[in-house]
Formats: C-alpha cells, sequence, structure tokens
C-alpha cells in the first residue's frame, strides 16, 4: 500500500471534549439536506450537533444545480466549517457530510468523506455511517477488474460496483451494488439529479428523516434536526431506499423485501446524544431507566450516587431516583479536554486522569459512595476513579454499570479494542471488582437493557437489538473476518492492500 | 500606540468550552512552582486545570539556575504546552504560568504574561492576577521619565517600578513599587534567587499555596493543587508577601501591615471550580446553598427543577434538595462548542444557542420547569433558553438566578460589560422577567448570598467581601477611572497611549 | 468535475526565479533512479537540478522492495525534499519524481505526479512530460465502462488503460496502452519488479539515461545527470521502451517498429539549460550559434550588444562575438523575484518589471543598443524593456530575437497562450516592432534556426525537428482538439469533465 | 538572557537566491519614504530591491499622521509584503522598512527592524544599517539606571538613549544620544512630525535621497530609487542628519561638525548592487575596472575568461575586454538555490556545490581558463569550483580575485567569520593557490582596488575608505571588543546579557 503523505495542517485537532481512551467510539455521523438556500451550512451546523459521533474529521460536498464542491479537514466540525469563506467554497442547495472518528485505512484526507467520483451518469458522493464485513472481499475482484481505489475505505467498494454495474438507471446499479453489500451501513448520496438515504437490511446503524418547510434533512440522530430547525418526521426503516429529486419530491423504495430490524443496541447505552429520539424512545428517559433498573437488581447502602461524568449522568439520575440516596456531583469534569499531557517526573499520580476528572474531595470524603458509569471497557479509566475516589476519602466504592458487560468486539461501524483488551472477556464480575478495586461491582442485565427499551425480555430466538457486543451473536456474515481466519479458503490470493 | 501585527498562527483557539458571550469572565488564573524536576511540566498541568479563568492565551517562563526561558501561545494550555518539544525549551526546577481571557491591549503574544525584564539585578518575571486601578497615571509618569513600555498590559508598570526603584534589594524594590499600586492584584514573580508571591492588601483575588513534597506551589485555586498532586497549606492573607529561595526556604512578610479582608464574592457564584476550596469553603457546597436559599426565598410551583448547564448545576441540585422538586437534565449541553457558524439564511431560529444548548424535549414537553442559573449579564443568553423551552412544550418556565442582580462593572479584573450593557443595570426584576420572557423571575438577595458563604449577613459598614459587581460600593480608589471622568483635574495631559 | 479544496499549504512557494509570465513554460520535468541507496535524496536533487521545468509542484514515489511511498507538495524541490524528514519518508534504493508547471486541472495535490495506483499485479507509478492529444477522447470510453478518475491529469488515461488491459504481463498491458495514446510523453514508472522508461514514437519530449556505478538514472536533461554526479549515456531513442529490473538489468524494446523522429526544437531555443546536452549537442554553443546567425542575418550599427536576462545572455555573446559589437550587462536582474507586489498608487511606472530586470543606467545612457532575447510571446514585457532601456537614456534599441516568430500553440505538454495572444499571431514583424516601439526588430529566420542545431536547413518535406509553434505543422493527430472544434462528429456525448 | 520563543511560521525563507555560506554579507538595507498615498506598498518594493543586503527577516512601519502601524516577517520581502492584506495592515503616507540579513541576538520577531517604542514625545520607529561598537557599554549603563529592553539588537541602545535624555526637543535628544554612540550607522527614524533620516561621521554605511514627485525617498542604495521610480538627488553626507515634516520641508543638520568621510570600499566590490550607484560611480563600471586592473596586475595566458556568477560577471568582463581573451559562461547558476539539500550516501561529490554552480562542460573541456571571483573568505567554495572545472576538463585554471585578500573582521555591521577562519588571515597567497588547487591565483592590489573606484591610489595616512577588513586599520574605536578582550579594565561588571 501506498503512504500518501498529504500535507495538511496538523492543527490541534483533538482540543475540546472527549477523546477517552477507555470508551468506545462511534465511527461516525452522516447528514444531508436538499432544497435550502445555504444547503452547506446547515450541513455544518447539522454535523456539529453530530460531533459526539466522530471527533477526528469532517467533510461536506455540496451540488449547486451544475456542479459538485467538496471541503474536507482533520478535526472538528467548528474548526473547519465555521468561516464564511469554508462556506462559500460549498455554494448549492443541496449538501451532505460526514464527521468521522476511525483512522482506519491511515491519516490524510483521501479517507475523509464524502467520497466523490466522476461516473458516467455525472457527479456521486456518499456518505456512510457503519462498515462493510465483505469489503475487502469485493475489492479484490474489482481490482482484478481494472478498479483503482483512491482509498483504504471500504465505502470507496460501494462506488465501484456502482460505477461497474451494468444496469441502465443510476438506482438500478446503486441496489445492484447494495446486494453485493454485507454488513451495516446507512448511507447518505448525492448526484445530479438529487438525493438518496437508505439504511441496510437491519437497520443496524440509525437514520432519521426531517422536514424544514419544503426542505428535507437526513441525519443520524433527531438532535440535528433539533439544531438546524427541522421537524422530526420518520426513522428511514431498515431495508428502506428514500430518493428525493431536486424538487423536493421524495419516493420509498424497498429493494430487499421487509426485514426483521436489529438496531444497534449501544446507541441507547452510550452512542448518541441523552436529547435524541431512537426508536421512538428518548434517549435520556432510556438511560435513567437502565440506572432505576440496575437499582432494582443490585442496590447498594450508600450515602451518595455519583455519576462519572457527563455519560454516566441519566444513569445515576435513575439510581438515584429510585433507590432514595441522593445524587451528587462527586466528580468535576474538564471542559478543556484536548491532549494528553506530559506526565511531570515528580508529584501527580494519574494526573493524566485528574486533569478530566477531578474529586469533589470535600462532598466525598468520609462517605460510602455508589459510581454509576455508562460501561466498562479496558477497565483502565474505571480502576483511576475509584482510586481517586478513595483518595478523596469516600469510605466505599460501589461501582454500578449502565450496561451487561462488553465481552465482544464491534464489526458493525465502532471502534473496539480488539477482544484480548476487553476487561469482560478477560475476567468474570468478581475479578472485575477486585482489578478495578471497588467494594462492589454490577452490570445492569441483558433482560433489564431490554426492559429499559421497552422490551419485556431479549428474544434470544430472534433478538429485537443487535447487541453483539454484549451477546457474541452478531446478525450479518462477516466474510473478510473469515476469510482472515481461514486464508486457505480464500477464492482469491490475501493482497498485501487488505 | 502602534498596532504590532505579529505573525502567530491564528489557531483555532476558542475551540472546547466555555466562550460564552453572556457571561462575566475572570481575567486570569496563575500557577508557579519550585523544587521539582520538571517545572514546566508542572506549571502546563496546573494551569490547565486554571483553564476556565482564562482561555485565550497562555505562557510559561521557567528559570535553571542560569537563565529564563519563556514560550508563549495564543489559545489553550492542552493546545500550546501537551507536546514534549514545548516543555523542552523550558528546562529547571522552578517555573510560574498564566491563562488570559482578556484582549486588552490588542491581539499578539507580546501582551501574553509571564511578563519578563532584564533589569540591573537579573531576570525578572511576573504574572498577575488582577487589574491596577492607577496604572495609566503610573504609566504616564514613568514614560516622561523614560521608560520604554513593551506591553499595553497594566502589569508592566510593576515592572519599570521594581527597575527604577532606587532600593537596593531587590525585594525592598519590589515593595517600593507596591506601594504606589491601586487595584486588585496576585502575583507570582521569579528572580534568580527564587520566587515571590503575594496578595493585594484587600486580597480581592484569590492565591493559595500547597505543598508537593519538598516543592512550594502557588495556584489561583486549590483545584490546580489537587491535579498536580500537591497538598493544600493555606491561602495567602490579603496583603501578604510570601518569599520562597532557591532551596525552598520560606519567608513570610506583611509589608502593608495588616488589613480588612474584601475577597471577590463572585469567586464563589461562578468563577471558581466547584472542586475548588475558597476561604475555607466548598465551592461546589456554597453554590448548593446558594440553590438552597433561592428555594427558601423564591420558591416556585413547578414539576421539574432543571439546571442551565453547566455553571446552574450546584444550584440546581441546592434548589431540588430544598424543594423536593425533581432535578432533571432539561437542557442538553455540547461538549463541542468552538466558534460561532454562519448561521444559514434559512431555518434554525437561534441556532447558535442551540449548537451548544439544546432542549430535551421529550423530557419538558407539558411541564412546568424551574429554570435555575448562576447569573444574568445582557440577559440575551437567558431570553433564548426560555424561549428554546417554550419551543419544547414547557407550559410554565421559572427563572431563578443564583446572585443578586449584576448591576455595576468590575475594575478588578473581571470582563464585564460597560454598565448600560448590564440588564440589571437598565431595568427592575419585574421588567427583566418580561426581557427574557419568564412566568417569574427572582435573584437570591444579598444577605442570603453572604448566609451561603457562611455570614449570618452582610455588614453594611465594613462588607465582608468584594461584592462591588451587585452593590457599587468599591473598596478601593479608581484613579484611571476618576481621571478619565474628569480630565482637565489630570496633573499630565492624556496621552493617545491611554 | 468537483472542486476538491485540499487543505495544503498555501506557503511562498513562487518565491524564486523564474515565474515569468511572457514566456512559454515547459511543463514537465521527470528524474527516476534504481539501484542507489538514498533513492529519493537523489531524485531530490536530480528534480532540483530540473527546476527551471516546473516550479509549480512536486513529487517523489520511491519502493523499498516492499512497499511504494509518495510524497507530494506544492511549490520548488528546495521547499519539499530538502530536509531529513521528507527524504526519511521515502525509503528504498528505487525513486521517480516530477516537477510540474501547469495548474491544469485545477489546484490540490491529486493532480502532482507520479501519480500511483494499486493494479491487480501490484503497485504502479507514473511520471509523465509531456501531453496527450486524445486524453479526453479516451477518458470518456473508460468512465464509461466504470473506471473512477481521481485527478484530471491526462496521465490518469495511461494507467486506467493498463489496468484493464486484458494482455497477461505488464509490460504487455502498458504497451497495448500506449498503442491507444496520441501525443507527447516521456514517460518513468515504477513497478515491483523495477522501472519502465520510455519516450513517444516521435521523441517529441526529451529523455535521457545516465550511470552512476551499478545505478541507472533517467532524466529530462543531462544537468541532472551532473548534479546528481552520474555519467551520460545515451537519449532514449524516438518509441524506444527501456526496462530495468531490480538487479539493474536492462532490456530495450521498439514496440512502435522505428520511427523518424521530430524532437522539440524550442527545447534548443529557451526550455533546457544552458549547460545540458540535447541531441548530441551543447545547448550553450546552439544558442550562441543562433545569436551569429542572427548578427549575419539582421545586423545592427549599435555600441552595445546587451542580453534581456538571463536566457537572452548565451545568444547575445554569440551576436557580439560574431558582430564585434561589445557585450555588455545592460540591465540587472534581481535574484529575488517571488511574487508579485502592490503596485503604488504614486509613482512606480512599470515596477513589476523593475523588480526583476532594472536598467544600468550609467552604461545604457547615451548609448546605441542591440537587445537579445530568446522569444516574443505576448510582447508586453518586450515593449515594458524597450521602453526601461530609453527611460534610462538608450538613443537607439535594436530588438533581435532568438527564434522565429511564435505564431501557434503547442499541444505536446508547454503552456501557451491561446493563439490570439501571441503577438506573431496578430501581426507582422513591422507592426510588432511598432508594438514594442523598437527602432528595428528581427527574428532569426527558421533556416537560421536549423543551421544552428546543425542541420543544412529545414526538410520542408519531412521536418527534422517539431517546430509547430514556428511552422503550424503538428506532427501527431489531434484528436481532442478536433472533438471541441467539431462537437457534432463525436462517437460520444461531451461530458463536462472534459 | 531569555529564550523567547515566538511562535512566528518557520516558513522556507531561505528558499531563492543567495544563501551564500562563503561570502561576507550586509547586515541590513534600508528605506523610508514620506508624501506618498501608499508609503507601505512603496517601501515593500524597495525593499525588495535592497533584498540583497539582508534576506532573513524584513519588517515596515507605517503612521497614518494617527498611529502607527508595523509588520514584521521572517524571509523575503515578497513572503511577506507582496499580499494586499499586508500592505492594507500598514496604511498612511509616510514608512520606513529594514531588511535585515543577521541573526544576532537569536531568532524572533522581537530583534526585526523597525523597532518601535512610545516615548514621552509620542510614537518612535527606528531602521538602522551598521553596528554600534559600544552598544554593551551603554547597555549596562542603561539597565543600571532601570532601563527594560526588549530586544538584544544594538540599536535599542539608541532608542533608551533617546528617551532618557534631558533635552527638550526630540531632535535635541536624539543627537545627544548619537554623541555618546560610536560605530557605524545608517539610520532611518520616524515620528509623528516626520522622517530623519542620517548617517554616522564617518558615513561608513550608505544612504541616499530622492524625490518622486513630492515626496522624499531614502534607500541604502540607488536601486530602489529606480525600482520605486523615484529619481536620484545626492548622498546623505557622511555625519548629516536630515529632517524632513510631514509637509515634505527638508532641513539639513550637522551637529558633528565636518568630518572626513570613510565609506565602506567593500560596497564597490561585492555588497552593492551592479545597477546603484555609489560614491557618484556605477559600481558595475568600478567592477569591470578593478577586473580591467586585475587583467594589467596579473595577466593569465589563457583561452577564455570564466566568471563565477554572478558576483563575479562584471569583473569578468573587464579582465576580458582588458585582455582580449572571449568572455564565457563556463559555469550555469542554477535560479532555484534554497536550502541545502540532504547529500545523498552514493554518488554525487560535491553535490551542494553543483546544484548552484554546475559546470558547462562542452564549452571549457580542453581549455586554459581565467576564473573570476569577487572576493575569497574561507576559501572552500573557491576549492570546490576550480575541482568542478577540472573535472570538466579544464588543462588549466588561473584564478583571479577582484578584490585585496580579506585578512580582518568587520565590526561595522557585515557578517565576517571570525579571523581565524579567513583563509587570507591563516596563510599566504602561494598556500591559497595550493589549498585551492589553482595553477596561479592573485588578488587586486589595494592600490589597484583604489585606482578602479578613482583614485590616483590609497593615501595611507588618511585612507579615503574604510578597508580594514583588508588593512586591519579600523577607524574607530571598538570599545566592547575592548571590554571583551580586557575584562578587568571595565568600570562595570560584565553582566551575562553581554
Amino acid at each position: 500500500m501506498i503512504s500518501q503523505n498529504e500535507d495538511f495542517d496538523h492543527a490541534p485537532w483533538d482540543v475540546g471534549g472527549g477523546s477517552d481512551d477507555d470508551k468506545l467510539h462511534e465511527e461516525c455521523g452522516i447528514f444531508g439536506v436538499l432544497g435550502v438556500r445555504d444547503a452547506a451550512a446547515t450541513a455544518a451546523l447539522g454535523l456539529h450537533a453530530l460531533q459526539h459521533r466522530g471527533q477526528e474529521a469532517v467533510g461536506i460536498t455540496s451540488f449547486d444545480g451544475q456542479e459538485f464542491y467538496s471541503r474536507k479537514g482533520i478535526g472538528h466540525v467548528a474548526a473547519n466549517f465555521s468561516n464564511i469563506s469554508a462556506i462559500a467554497e460549498l455554494p448549492g442547495t443541496m449538501a451532505a457530510g460526514h464527521v468521522r472518528y476511525s483512522t482506519t485505512g491511515g491519516a490524510g484526507l483521501r479517507n475523509v468523506q464524502p467520497l466523490f467520483a466522476d461516473l458516467a451518469s455525472g457527479g456521486f458522493a456518499i456518505a456512510h455511517n457503519g462498515n462493510i464485513s465483505n469489503a475487502m472481499f469485493l475489492k479484490r475482484d474489482l481490482v482484478r477488474k481494472g478498479a483503482i481505489f483512491q482509498s483504504t475505505s471500504d465505502t470507496e467498494v460501494i462506488i465501484h460496483l456502482v460505477a461497474t454495474s451494468r444496469y441502465p438507471t443510476l438506482l438500478d446499479r446503486f441496489v445492484d451494488a447494495l446486494r453485493l453489500v454485507e454488513g451495516a451501513y446507512s448511507l447518505i448520496c448525492m448526484t445530479p439529479l438529487g438525493m438518496i438515504a437508505c439504511r441496510d437490511p437491519l437497520g443496524i446503524r440509525p437514520l432519521v428523516m426531517g422536514k424544514m418547510g419544503d426542505a428535507i434533512v437526513f441525519a443520524s440522530e433527531t438532535v440535528a434536526l433539533d439544531v438546524v430547525g427541522a421537524d422530526f418526521v420518520r426513522e428511514i426503516e431498515p431495508g428502506e431506499l428514500v430518493q428525493v429529486d431536486l424538487d423536493g419530491n421524495l419516493s420509498s423504495h424497498h429493494p430487499f423485501g421487509k426485514t426483521d430490524a436489529r438496531p444497534c443496541i449501544f446507541e441507547h447505552v452510550y452512542f448518541s446524544r441523552p436529547d435524541s429520539l431512537m426508536g421512538g424512545r428518548s434517549v435520556y428517559q432510556v438511560r435513567k431507566e437502565i440506572g432505576a433498573q440496575l437499582a432494582i437488581e443490585s442496590p447498594a447502602d450508600a450515602d451518595l450516587v455519583i455519576p462519572v461524568p457527563d455519560s454516566g449522568v441519566p444513569a445515576a439520575l435513575g439510581y438515584a431516583q429510585a433507590s432514595g440516596i441522593p445524587f451528587e456531583l462527586g466528580i468535576i469534569r474538564s471542559h478543556y479536554v484536548g491532549r494528553t499531557f506530559i506526565q511531570p517526573s515528580d508529584g501527580a499520580r494519574n494526573a493524566d486522569v485528574k486533569r478530566k476528572h477531578n474529586a469533589n474531595r470535600a462532598l466525598v470524603a468520609g462517605k460510602r459512595i455508589v459510581l454509576i458509569d455508562d460501561s466498562i471497557v479496558r477497565g483502565t479509566t474505571s480502576m483511576k476513579i475509584v482510586q481517586m475516589m478513595r483518595d478523596a476519602g469516600a469510605s466505599e466504592v460501589h461501582f454500578r454499570v449502565a450496561s451487561p458487560p462488553t465481552e465482544h468486539s464491534c464489526f458493525y461501524g465502532v471502534d473496539t479494542p480488539e477482544r484480548s483488551k476487553l476487561l469482560a472477556a478477560r475476567m468474570d464480575v468478581k475479578a472485575m471488582a477486585e482489578f478495578i478495586h471497588a467494594d462492589s461491582l454490577a452490570f445492569v442485565s441483558i433482560d433489564g437493557l431490554y426492559r429499559a427499551v421497552g422490551e419485556a425480555q431479549r428474544n434470544s430466538a430472534r433478538p429485537q437489538y443487535c447487541d453483539a457486543c454484549f451477546s457474541g451473536e452478531y446478525p450479518t456474515r462477516l466474510t473478510d473476518l473469515a476469510d482472515r481466519e481461514n486464508p486457505d479458503q480464500l477464492s482469491f490470493p490475501v493482497d498485501k492492500v487488505a
């Protein structure tokens, strides 16, 4: 593979919140709008509202009826698209954009989406949230036929499949391409004729539609609709393809027939903003309900309920209200997270945790506390936070987790450490409690989690959600993974690009 | 005045939290350490913990026993001092630094502190939190005698007074200089002989001392001690000057005699981090107590208590606990504030508020809510937030403010709009309620505030705090202000530098 | 077409010599080396020696036996490849590079060569000097079959033709591709098996081979061999393809049969460095000989022979020696050309010319002078220089040009203004003399030029050189040009990418 | 001393001509203009014409009748002042600027001139060409009295002397300051009342005055007048101070009485542009005359006269014309000098010389050549160039130098290596010839040099020029040098700033 050293600015792109190493990371957020005067300005605002879904890079492509325009940058939306000249480079009434967490495929702007190609039918732009689990398999075949890839992104496979399809219309070629693709995808595409939004047959990754006057908006989460001032219309259905022409006329297609949905349950636990609606439910209320379930399943005899901010706050409120134990801010989170500092050689044990989270010492000293966090991934941060509470004088620390143990990797667009790094894959709950040095540790049960999202319980024959990170039950084939694990069964030699 | 267009990078320095236009802003935080191996690394960490006191620029000066080294930058500590090469430029076991909000004096690194000068006695570095209220008066006199100013910072006056003092020792020259100075100052200075920390006779701005093994630490707030791993020793007393030599020997001086303290009460309301101790009290507990006082003084018949995040959270918890009304997160704050975006011409009413604060619509719809904020400055943001709650379906909005009405400007190092822009200087509470469109509005009383900080009530004969922003009673002379208002009484002509 | 706003640094890339707006510009220089330890460092040095062939962008690709590495930049070789870290990014014993004048296809690094693609056979890099005159025709067909272009460079057509060829070996696929291509090309390609250098059947653009110990070097001009310390071996023949494997074994191929050469004669007039050998002759001596021909054909009764520096110097020496009139530096050229300055509104007539070329006033005052320049393109600079000589007191100005009138555009890789901008296409010599305000004006004859390169005269039946810019006789078909001029005869609709 | 790490762009500032390590370097050029609409644009153009006098940094200060504006940058004028926004930052009809070679005092913009200070009398800007030879002595005294220095530039001493002078008018204070100063200085100053230009009593460094309509222009050389379109009026006399008020009224002062001039003779040899007039003579003609003197004093039996370009060209023409040996370009100079490249580990002997100067091999092979250069400093480059000629086949190489042996350091504003590095201080001419491997070597005699500038011979009792670099006879006291060499005789202790 070629190492492209594009000379982009190494701007201080990780200044600001959230680069938390011990969390799972959603890899992308997407946003599209058609029918407003400054579509790119609206897209910038919408992507800013989705910034929590990807902080490493951002791109917007617009169309002014004649040409496509594209601008990409490393870092936050605000750092790249808040000035007037950036927006002025993106004229037109149709625009789509993408925020991205992953650095898969190496640094460089060429992997930043939307991807664009000049096809025989005209320009084609695509923004993708998810992960194609047979991308390497498909790429090998395409390259053998003469396709030249620009990026190392799995998304580019879709473009080449569209470009080489023999069907006459673009929509047919697009569906033809998707039939070959396996995995998770929510897509927003643009062509000279309009916008296409679609979701994979299982609806693993979210995608919603809104309206702003006559304009149509698509976004990963409803919070983006709120921020741009659009009204929520409905979710795109699993396996649905919605086409909007330049006059705003919509048509809905179900090229794969009707399928049973398996949306990602972790969106409710952590990825989505609490002020979004997901699957018809308030994410905030679901998280409070998970906290309430935890309080019922795993009570603690304590003086204070303390969230690990900010993601643990709603569950902690739910736990506090259900248990009657007062909710207090025992950990203060800095607004200025930024990069890791040089650790001074003297003093400052765990300075790197403390500069993000500091104990509210006067509050916790001498108290028995219940700490609430949304999940435990590697466990290293949890261990340090428990220690910080003890150093601040807490007499007992009971740790409660608002999700079941995270035992498996995700192959559908979430950045997970390899399985051997997951604490829950390495030890049982008792050992985990010892590892993080908590007086007690409990996770919400899988059925408790399903109850919080409104189900009676998990249907183990046909689970209502994708919960593979907890259960290991993956709802699709994982071709590329199988090829890696059984290389001798490959139809083609493994090329080094893979 | 010369306009220095130094070619610094206009990096995205306001990416990240907190550039909230409708708040008062503390202008500075200072930090010093003597006796650790990598003093600059410790200073960077300490300044990061004080970032909320000033986000626009940062500087650190170190001393390695032979030479002074200085590095300054525009923007956050993390953006300027987190990489190893930045710290490597600052060798030595003594270092002091400064974070700064104000752009007074124009852009450019020359106003970024610590300021440094090569005096006849050797190098002299100074970091200042506060404001000298007769700086222009003193500067005019110094310039007439041949002094050449490098910056437009009031702090530089102190250096020239030290440089031109006729006393034999540096300490005498320093005290000689401070005797001429009026206003608010907490200072950390470095000389080839060690560090000097001092606080003005009224102790208007905070300064604390800590210990980390044998090393001595000074900082604006105790949170910086926590983050670097130092133990809190005590506050520097009003009018006290603490000298530490390079071997760590301390001596305390009170060159101005004993004075009655008048520390800034707004530190408790908003400026300080909730996890700091200030005047022996937990800032978090004081804020909760203010909320409790508010609940007693100004109850509301409502379903939910909702903080304006993040500064309103402790008072809201106090109000909720005292009133029994549930505390809920009805407003979700984005972690990715950054710069102002281009407002799209269609849609998106008040997009600029929404991209920071979004209504948790599912929670507040149909509810009577109590909104808690720490203060009202111009009132523009409050108005938009009330509207956002109504748009989200709140049936009643009762606004409660955790400080008395802010009616007066601060001349002691806090960035306040001119008086005519302060909502409370323009109208009474009833009119303010109408202006922000709240169903009811109430501020905590001045005595309620004093009770929250542990006093029985405000001693109007000799107030225990500086509360000039509420009361208009300034505890010092304001020479420069008087000169500006009565220019004909000036001893010197007003020069254009002023 | 998409407008790619890649965020490269707009560094002061045109600082330094040569961005002369009133000259023809060679569009590219290429260099390759195989068999040295730091191939990229050698390539950087070689490209620096070819910098006069293209100043706007530069790229180098290397191969270390396993992977290809690429680095591209806007501006000069020295600005992009002189630091050790740049070279360190390009390991390996084989490297090829490219300097580029043209901004055809829009700004952005994606058009900077070498272009690279991962083909089924492995990596493939290509550096091209010349222009493919049926590129649009071929591209339309490729896109219809599903090819996705990364750049707007004509060179990319070759890569796609190679990728989609059905021949089994890469060499066959490469020749298969070249058979479809018309126009001018000197190419250096790299594959995992070695390097391929080739020249179009007419040998329009130059390409030479050298040796440095066991290492093989290819370059546009011999000066690059001198600078890297290689010995000149021979020119690549027109229509020849030289293959070198990783062990340094050479093989020569003539896939198009033997053809009559038509090398570009303008290389001798202006493009090449005077210290290069071209077609077996010293460029410096040829230019002196052109000056001597001029002195014979168009003598002048004058006191001084003055070159327009630097390109007019050799011809002026030849003219002076042949005529016996002293050679003097009557115009001093600044070494610091850089960008155009803001023209002050007062004073400074023609400041933009003067900051490059200033009259040596004390020398020319009162003198009759012969000015020698290599060519006249638009005539605007010539006019200003004549005026500058008159302003400096020259009593007569006789202008002599070391090439025939430039009447036609070049379609073989030289940046020419459209024909209507060429002075010689708009008026006869007499009118040109008036336009530039010279007392007399003469161009060398076409036969005089052929004599200077060693021919008896131009063979009008079968010209020995490509002299289309003077004669209008293009030695190849110009398919794309014909398509543009007769769009109704196209086999495919003209797509907007073209 | 403090190490100020100001965050300026490390732009590729040495791209472009002239950073020749084996030459003496003029340290500065200055330019001022009063009475034109866009004074800064004119100053930028004028400084560009003086770029050869200093390539490392540039600054311009302007005055619009109310305020002073300043902009400084690292690198070339074109890189810093060619865009419209840079000029727009510098409004007003009066401007002065400075180009600078030296990095004395460390990197950073604070040493870039013009220096500026707000004095009691108003703003004061100063641009200086030269060197103050008692600057350290004066600085120690000023610091003891309370002065705080902003830079490590010797020029700042003048500002502090003006600021602390007790005389009533600025002009008196300025003269009072200059009386204390020893060494070489040409100065352009700006105050709110107008511009002051002056030259030290010996007139060591040049300064000329021109007129452009009603506007007055001052510049180091006449070439800057040519380029901005001004007419040359006269040189500022040694010891003269010219004052121009804002209405353009001039007054001339000779505060030091009449003095015998000792202008720098090396300006004629190398520093000045050949198209400048210096001391009433054409620099080009003087250099040709030096070449002619050399031909008379040191003839050579040779086939070709070859200059080391570009500085050796005029002397080579003079040598050729006097000797009758043909002048030819046997060395081709690259226009693209830029930074030093990484030397490849294979091949390329002396690549660093070759990328600047390449042999015109076809010309010199088999020939006996006379090489002409302006001077020999360290001798390392001369040695490599002789070798390059031999490698190209020259049968004999006779080296002729257009100045006497450079045996002594300059303390008047020219960057010279320490004496022990000067080849002529280390060995006699015969040994030098062997060192550079020339068949013969000769320098012009000191009287030959004086003849070339129009004198009958050097007046050894009272030399007409400063020729200390050849003779060791310094025309002023060198107080700081004496203090360094005899530290026990100092009146004050040597502080570390020195």
